[in-house]
């Protein structure tokens, strides 16, 4: 393998295929980043059996070859180099990484023991990478971080005709959302939370491929691609429909960012259990805390209100989270009797995105 | 007390109140913030004993007064707040913190049980905060973060004349720099590395008086002041003093940026003792690094070079630490025998600021 390249497009490629990694592993090859040269450029890919990366950048290949090289030494070396171009050759049993004043000399690990990057599954559809990276924000603050219980870790995803389903919760609060896309096979998946970070790190304004099978989805775009290992739970779709059905005892709307400001403002107030409290008043809802240690607090927030007059405790963070989805919107609160779940929505936006967030109030001391 | 201020200022001085207090404590009376309102505006200061602060801000009087309130919440509030005035007001046992829509209560401390901010000790002379700050900044990474050894986390300050010396060390390197000040007392102190972290919040441009007696050193501006306890330990000046009298084998000349990216880029060579080899050359500086995992790196620096052709290993992280207190200069490198210090130079820029930094080699095998 004998090659010259971009510096810096070599270096972000190497730190994004590196970070995903194990970094302490019994056998080092394991650790390996799989350089490919050929007539389309260098491919730069890992595994860690989970979670798979592929991605191509151009290149002048003086000579074709693939050679595994340890992952971190490599993209550290790319990172901090300060010329604009390096050659990568392979020079006995090392890879020379050279610039006009250096060599960088690291060692080929065994390409035939390396387990090899996984392949993509068939294409289920497309979607804008913007528009994807935006609705799995909107609904990822739903999911647990535990996890002993996988289902709740996961974004549950269908492809329903012209539009994908979405569905996230943690128990304590839901967010359900359908977005367009431009289908081309079937998508029915409990996708792991780890395709939430891969979508964040996605080309802007790019077009991307979502691809399915049973074990894995995958996203692909021009130069590159990422797939990780689905979550292997069933998902109670049906139950969590249901929610959705709400008995409306009073309908509040405001400001999405005027009630978090108000939210998040009442926090050091939230006391013990960390929760507000709101009060629906005749055009106003009122957002109050109290705690033992640093005293009390009360603001009013303008609202249109229509139905009863009701009070309702949360978590102050659950509604945070909730209210975040729908920024720079008006959103509508529907409070429900007792402690049945209250339905945040808004009216969906210029891209499509239909969203509806439940949070379950808190069992308050009368 | 009853007053208005501007929230912004009155936010940020708090968060710098609060940042220095101890969160969990058995009284919460000695995690408050004790705020004064006199002719002079709004005080602020709070004390862990140890380390205290005295912050005064303007602020539209209308009742003079003085409270002591829970530290975090009061800046925690003042901080999330959009409005550009507040309102803080005491009413019945708790203090108010007023805008328009919003009222907080924060309860009141009992101010008799709070300890006091100690006063400052006598003023020692006066510099330029940028001046302090950055000869701190060239000696500070010198220091040992290890608390059971403080004689190395502190910083060596000696008035002499019309310079300040500043030694530290950890033993395995050290730091020695001379600056400008206008004395008007005498400073002979031992400084925390407490004080380093309360100079890099300074306001910029400004005159800061430094104030000292046996017990503490302080520091003093326009609006504000911080003081902390000092090191018990005597310092060996006359030893560190005699480190510097170098027998130089080989005098290396390099451009001290060209040298740290070297040094940089060969730390993922630099294998299981983190070290990198200088090889001086003809007219270059050669930069080794080899680690049985990641391979082997060498770069070449342009240098000029006086005296033997020698190679020297050193710890590649203490290298960079010494060359980045000399970055945008030329530095001079004074290799001596043996296991003797390299002693690391430049020509006093415009500053005034003189600084040696010495970095102990390590024992290779031959």
């Amino acid at each position: 393998m004998d090659l010259t390249a971009t510096t810096a497009e070599l270096a972000a490629a190497a730190t994004e295929v590196s970070r995903l990694l194990p970094t302490r592993v019994l056998d080092p090859v394991l650790a390996g980043l799989v350089l490919r040269a050929g007539p389309a450029g260098v491919e730069l890919a890992g595994s860690d059996r989970e979670h798979a990366v592929r991605l191509t950048r151009p290149a002048t290949v003086h000579t074709d070859g693939e050679v595994v090289v340890p992952a971190r030494p490599f993209a550290d070396t790319l990172r901090s180099l300060g010329d604009p171009q390096v050659r990568l050759v392979v020079e006995g049993s090392r890879l020379a990484v050279r610039t006009g004043s250096a060599r960088f000399a690291l060692p080929l690990l065994d390409l035939a023991s390396h387990p090899g990057v996984p392949h993509l599954p068939p294409v289920a559809g497309a979607i804008p990478s913007d528009l994807l990276a935006a609705v799995l924000g909107a609904v990822s603050s739903a999911t647990s971080k535990d996890d002993a219980l996988p289902i709740f870790t996961g974004v549950r995803m269908l492809g329903i005709g012209h539009r994908i389903e979405l569905i996230t919760t943690d128990r304590y609060r839901m967010a359900y959302a359908t977005v367009p896309w431009s289908p081309e096979g079937s998508l029915n998946v409990l996708a792991p939370a780890a395709l939430m970070a891969d979508v964040a790190r996605l080309p802007q304004q790019t077009v991307v491929h979502i691809h399915a099978d049973e074990d894995r989805i995958a996203l692909s775009w021009s130069g590159g691609s990422v797939s990780t290992t689905l979550l292997a739970s069933p998902f109670p779709d049906e139950r969590a429909r249901k929610l959705l059905e709400a008995v409306i005892d009073s309908t509040v709307v405001v400001e999405a960012d005027a009630l978090a400001g108000a939210v998040r403002r009442a926090t050091p107030y939230s006391g013990p259990h960390g929760s507000v409290t709101l009060q629906v008043e005749d055009s106003e809802l009122r957002v109050r805390g109290s705690d033992p240690q640093t005293g009390e607090s009360e603001e009013s927030v303008k609202a249109t209100i229509e139905g009863n007059r009701v009070t309702k405790t949360f978590q102050a963070r659950y509604l945070a989270d909730a209210l975040r989805a729908f920024s720079g919107r008006r959103v509508e609160l529907r409070i429900q009797d007792g402690l049945r779940s209250t339905v945040l929505t808004s009216q969906p936006g210029d891209d499509g995105i239909d969203l509806k967030y439940l949070v379950v109030p808190l069992r308050t001391v009368a």
